[in-house]
C-alpha cells in the first residue's frame, strides 16, 4: 500500500511523533516514570474550578443540549468571536471586527493551514517560510506539505555569569537573508518561544514586523503561552501586539483546556477568511465546547484575571524551584540553561555532553525520565536537510524539560538527568 | 497578499462554503427562515438525555478535570479506542485491534487526510480518487489539495411508478474505467449516500470491494449515517461491513454530537497508523470530550440500542411525513424524489425546472427557504472540470432537502418549493 507524496511527507518518522509516542505508550514495566517530556500543562486548581462552574451553568439550562447539538460556522462560534473582539478592543484598544477572527481545532491546525497558505508552490515558483529564531517548536518542523519549504536563521546567544543564557534575533542576518531571498512567503516565531522559554523583546518584535512589512509578507506570532492568556510570561517588557501585518495565534490549551482543542487566529480579514474557508473544507467546523466554556470568561475579563492572578504565579513559582533544583543537581558540572522568561519549559545546554542529545534522551528514558532531545527543535536549514547537523552550537547538546509536572517528579527527574550527564561527560 | 496553490485551491468559492455561509449568516430582515439546507441533525430528546447523564457522571467525580486537562495521543483516547474494538469484535465478530483504529476531529478531517494520502502526486506520477456513484457529498468536492485528482462515474438511475427513483452503481462502468486507468489510487462512497439518501446494497458493496482488491487499492466507505450508529438507514439489506481492504469512516455527529467533532476510522493498521501520524502533525491531538462522552455508551451497547430504538424510528417517521408532504405539495407537477433509504436528506428531481437549480436555490432563498442546489454534488469528471455540465440528467435539476428540522418548517418549506417550481416550469 503506497502513500502519496503528501502521505510520505506527513507520515515519516518525525520529532512530534516521537514526543507523542512517549505520551501515549507506557514505559518498561516496574520503571518509575518522570514525565518531563510532552507539552501537557499543569492542572491548576483555580482554573479547573472556573471551567467546572461554567459547565455547571450550562447544565442548569438547556445550554448544554444547544451547544452539543448544532454545528458552528467554519469561522467559529459567532458569540465566542464577538467576545474576543469585544475584549481586545475594550481592554487593549485594538480595532478588530469579527472578520479578523477565525477559530480552529487547536492552534496546531491553524499553523498547518497558515504555513501551507504562505509557502510551497505558487504556480511555477516555490516560496519558503522563514523561522528567524532557531531553535523553534518541534511541532512546526513537519507541517510543510511540500519538501524543503522551511528555512531558518540560527539564533544568537548571550551567556551570563549565573549559568543562564538567552537567545536573541540575529536581526542583521534576517535582513540580509530576506534581501537575497525574495522567495520567502512569511516569517514565523513563537513568543514565548517553545522550547527555550525565551521571550522576544518588544523591540525585536517591532523590528521583525517592520522587516516583514517592507517585504510585504506576514509575520506570524504563535502566542500559545503569551498575553493576555495564559500569561505564562515572566518578563516585564512584553505586550500583546497585533497589526494588519501580524497573524496572531492564540490557544486555550495552556489555560486548562488542552484536550478541548481551541485555537484562535487574529489576522487581517483576507487571512482570517482564508482560514475559515480552509477549515470548512478540511474540518467542516471547529469544536464548540471550548469556545462555549470560555466565552463569558473572556468577555468579562475573568480568564485574563485568572491568567494573571493564578496561572502566571503558579508557573513562576515552579520555574524558580526548577532553577534551584538545576543549580543544586548540576553544581559540579559545566551546564547552562536558558533564562526562563516564559512557557512551561526549561531548556538545558550541556556543553560537555559526550553523546548526541538524541542518544542521551534514550539513556534517560531507560531510567524512566522522559524529555525531548534538542535536535528536533533545529530545522529549516538546507544543511540540516542534507542530514548534517544544524549550524548551531546547541544542536545536539540540549534538552527540553517540561517543568509543569509534580514537584517531586521534576526535582528527582532533574537529579537523574544530572547524574546521567556525569556518566557521559567529555 | 497572495496565497499558495494550496491556499488558492482551498479558498476558492466552493459548494461547502456556500452551504456553511447559509448556516452562519442571517437572512434578509423580517423573512421567516425555513432551514432545509446544511447537514445539522435533529435534536432527539432521548439522545440529549443520554449525553446529559454521561456529563453528570463526569461532574460527580474529578473525571471532568482529568478529561479537559490532558492531551490524548494523536491516535485518539486509548480507552475510547478500546471500547470501539471491544464492541465490534464482540457484537459483529470482527477481529480488529487498537492498531486498526484512529480518531480525528470529525470525519471531515479524516476524509481530508485519506483523500490526500491516496491521491495526488506520487513522485512523477499522479494518482486519482474515484467516486463511483455520483452525485456524492458536497463536502468532498474540494478536499483534494492538488487540482484534478478526483474522478467519478455517473450513477445509473431507475424510476418507479410512485414517483420515486433509485441510484445504482454502474458496476460495468466502474470495471471498465479501472481497466484503462491504473492511476486510480482509491475508491470512495458514502453509505447511506449524502445527498441522495441511497443505500448501496450489500451486493454492490461486495462488488466494489472485490474490484478494489483486484486493483490493490482501498475502498473507503463513509458510514456517517450508517450502522451500527447512528443507524439512520431504513433498508433491511445492510450490515456494517469491514475488511482489511476497506477504510471505514464513522462519526458521532449524527447521533447528537455534531459540534464535538469526533471521527472514527477503522482500517488496516498501516492506514490507521498513517492517520494518527498525519493527525499529530496537522492537529497534534483530537478533542477528548466526544470520546469521553461516548466511551461507556459504546462499550455497553447503549449507543447502538439508542440508535436502533430512538434515532432510526425518529428519522423514519420524519422521512415518511416528508414523503407525504412532497406528494401533496407537488401533486399537479412532474417530480421525482429518491427513495429515502437512509440519511437525513430528501433528494428532489424536478425534470421540468426551467432554470438551473443554482438559480432556483437563489429564488427559494429570497423566500426564506434554504436548500442546497444539485450542481455542487456532481464533481470529479473531466468535462465538469472544464466548466461544462456534469454528464448526468439530474445535474442542474435537483435539490437537497434536510428533512430533520421542525415539522411545520419542513412541511411549509416543501410547499414553497413546490409553488416556486410551478413559477419556473417549462
Amino acid at each position: 500500500m503506497e502513500f502519496s507524496d503528501f502521505g510520505k511527507k506527513l507520515t515519516s518518522r518525525s520529532g512530534i511523533l516521537l514526543l507523542m509516542d512517549d505520551l501515549g505508550k507506557p514505559l518498561r514495566k516496574g520503571l518509575k516514570p518522570y514525565p518531563l517530556g510532552g507539552g501537557n500543562p499543569a492542572r491548576v486548581r483555580e482554573v479547573e474550578t472556573m471551567y467546572r462552574n461554567e459547565m455547571k451553568k450550562m447544565m442548569e439550562t438547556d445550554a448544554f443540549e444547544r451547544i452539543i447539538g448544532a454545528y458552528d460556522s467554519p469561522q467559529g462560534r459567532m458569540s465566542f468571536i464577538d467576545s474576543i473582539v469585544e475584549y481586545f478592543n475594550s481592554r487593549h484598544g485594538w480595532n478588530i471586527t469579527k472578520d479578523n477572527v477565525a477559530i480552529t481545532n487547536g492552534s496546531q491546525s491553524a499553523m498547518f493551514y497558515l504555513f501551507n497558505l504562505f509557502s510551497g508552490s505558487y504556480g511555477e515558483e516555490k516560496k519558503t517560510l522563514l523561522f528567524p529564531l532557531m531553535p523553534e517548536y518541534i511541532g512546526y518542523a513537519d507541517q510543510g506539505i511540500e519538501k524543503n519549504t522551511f528555512v531558518s536563521i540560527p539564533s544568537k546567544c548571550t551567556y551570563y555569569e549565573d549559568r543562564t543564557f538567552k537567545y536573541s534575533l540575529d536581526i542583521d542576518g534576517v535582513r540580509e537573508y530576506l534581501k537575497s531571498h525574495s522567495e520567502v512567503g512569511a516569517i514565523c516565531v513563537s513568543r514565548p518561544t517553545n522550547p527555550s522559554g525565551n521571550v522576544l523583546r518588544t523591540d525585536e518584535i517591532a523590528a521583525l514586523s517592520e522587516i516583514a512589512s517592507e517585504h510585504k509578507i506576514p509575520l506570524m506570532i504563535d502566542n500559545a503561552y503569551g498575553l493576555p492568556f495564559p500569561n505564562i510570561i515572566f518578563t516585564e517588557d512584553s505586550e500583546p501586539v497585533w497589526n494588519e501585518n501580524i497573524i496572531l495565534s492564540m490557544s486555550l490549551s495552556k489555560i486548562g483546556l488542552p484536550s478541548i482543542r481551541t485555537g484562535i487566529i487574529i489576522a487581517r480579514k483576507e487571512v482570517a477568511g482564508a482560514i475559515a474557508n480552509i477549515n470548512a473544507i478540511a474540518a467542516l467546523a471547529s469544536g464548540s465546547m471550548g469556545q462555549a466554556l470560555a466565552e463569558d470568561l473572556i468577555k468579562t475579563g475573568k480568564l485574563t484575571d485568572m491568567a494573571r492572578d493564578c496561572v502566571r504565579p503558579f508557573y513562576k513559582k515552579k520555574a524558580e524551584m526548577t532553577e534551584e533544583w538545576i543549580r543544586s543537581a548540576f553544581a559540579d558540572t559545566e551546564y547552562f540553561y536558558h533564562k526562563i522568561e516564559g512557557s512551561i519549559f526549561c531548556w538545558l545546554y550541556l556543553p560537555r555532553l559526550s553523546i548526541p542529545s538524541k542518544e542521551f534522551y534514550a539513556r534517560l528514558k531507560e531510567k524512566g525520565v522522559i524529555t525531548v532531545p534538542g535536535e528536533y527543535f533545529f530545522f529549516g536549514h538546507e544543511d540540516q536537510m542534507r542530514g548534517l547537523d544544524y549550524p548551531h552550537d546547541h544542536y545536539n547538546k540540549t534538552l527540553r524539560i517540561n517543568y509543569s509536572g509534580e514537584d517531586d517528579l521534576v526535582r528527582d527527574g532533574i537529579k537523574i538527568i544530572a547524574e546521567t550527564y556525569k556518566e557521559f561527560y567529555s
